[in-house]
């Protein structure tokens, strides 16, 4: 008897914003298997703190690079590419020997997670579920306190990895935003937001629903470094009653 | 002493995907409003069935219109704005006399949901809380079963709505793509779909996580009259390694 990959989203950090769903799934996982940085625990190990089955069996995975490789260097494409194989053989060997397997993810699985790349490759080859989860930017809109979208409203999510012409452009052209992975392009993103006009309406929303959220406008976070978990909302301003 | 009104999201349906918070929330309520049209259960109190606590008072809110009265017409506005004045005005009166309430939300209730209307109203007033959720479109892009965006992908979240001419050229723009509010402006999407080179590459998610969920690609969907709860999602092709 084969056993089933499930891809779990755990969403953005509170563990009671976890689905009923995910809470059963992670408590009851003889075989839990995560991402994290070297030396690291692992954040969304972290998340499910406490709630292991006793003698459930831990499987990090841990990336060969983060951000020592530039992401245009050829090497990271074949460093993550290996890495995502080896982790692939490793859980398929578990499963086609009949064990189950909890993949903890933050976040939804499927929207700009790591999981993905287990999940193409493992897709056909044995059984794979996903559990849908709460996003980082629903977290972060959220603790803003206001509504990121109204009526018409157009969203446009941008990763802050992309060029700062197209950056600009685009959060000129959206009526909400919301923009990830900011890290260390932080001050290409304030520019283009400042070029796009958008600069004074955005908040800055680091850790949410984690220990240590904190909310702020951008404009008042003056030279902040932004750790990995950050997101910047522009709320649209569409047709309200 | 005043109470709280919690604005609780339940997730794209079901029952499952709510959170653990929203779960506890929700079978401990001694008030649960939710929104429905006249005659019908309502899908955000369908969610919850069985879950009430024995005793617990429901407070239905109908309304006025849906979509008998165009959306440009100001009788539109001023009707639902009256709605939303009444049903702000029940909800204070009981939370002023100590009650907590819980409001029922489908999806996540800041994502485009009817909860912000009264959400503002009450913001200041009484003790307001928000519990984020799963939206439909994470349902949605979990069902298609491939996921919805990688590496630098850019994703726009468009309304049906809109007209056909933005839609194209916002389709044509972005990477990845969730088309909400779909119901009697299928056409114009299939139109600006085609026009902007995207149309056989999109899914259409009825129900998604609900009884009756379908998954079909658009181009095989023929004339299908889609119902409310239908998203189409054209995923992005982004880097992966
Ligand atoms: C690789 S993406 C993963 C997204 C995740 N799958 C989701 O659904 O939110 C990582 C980025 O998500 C954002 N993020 C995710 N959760 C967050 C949280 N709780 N607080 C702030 N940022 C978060 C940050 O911008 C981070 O750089
Ligand atoms: C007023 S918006 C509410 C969105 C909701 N707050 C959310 O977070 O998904 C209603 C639209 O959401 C979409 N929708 C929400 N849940 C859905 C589901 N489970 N399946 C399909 N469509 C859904 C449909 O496009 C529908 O027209």
């Amino acid at each position: 008897m084969t056993g089933t990959v499930h891809g779990v989203g755990l969403g953005p950090g509170d563990p009671e914003l976890m689905s009923v769903r995910a809470d059963r799934l992670v408590r009851g996982a003889r075989n839990v298997a995560f991402f994290r940085k070297a030396g690291r625990r692992g954040q969304a190990r972290g998340i499910v703190e406490g709630m292991l089955a006793p003698g459930a069996r831990e499987i990090p995975m841990e990336y060969p690079v983060t951000t020592e490789i530039p992401l245009g260097d050829p090497r990271y494409n074949q460093l993550l590419s290996a890495f995502y194989a080896e982790c692939t053989e490793r859980l398929r060997a578990l499963v086609q020997a009949g064990e189950d397997v909890v993949v903890l993810c933050e976040g939804d699985p499927f929207f700009y997670g790591s999981f993905m790349h287990l999940y193409t490759r493992l897709s056909g080859v044995v059984p794979v579920s996903v559990v849908p989860a709460i996003t980082g930017m629903s977290a972060a809109w959220t603790a803003t306190g206001a509504p990121v979208t109204w009526g018409d409203d157009v969203l446009c999510v941008l990763m802050g990895t992309l060029p700062e012409e197209e950056l600009a452009r685009r959060m000129a052209d959206a009526d909400a935003l919301v923009v990830m992975k900011i890290g260390r392009n932080i001050d290409k993103i304030r520019r283009a937001l400042a070029t796009a006009g958008r600069f004074d309406a955005a908040w800055l929303v680091e850790y949410a629903s984690m220990g240590g959220q904190s909310v702020m406008r951008l404009s008042e976070a003056g030279e902040k470094v932004t750790p990995y978990f950050s997101i910047i909302v522009v709320h649209g301003q569409g047709r309200r009653p």
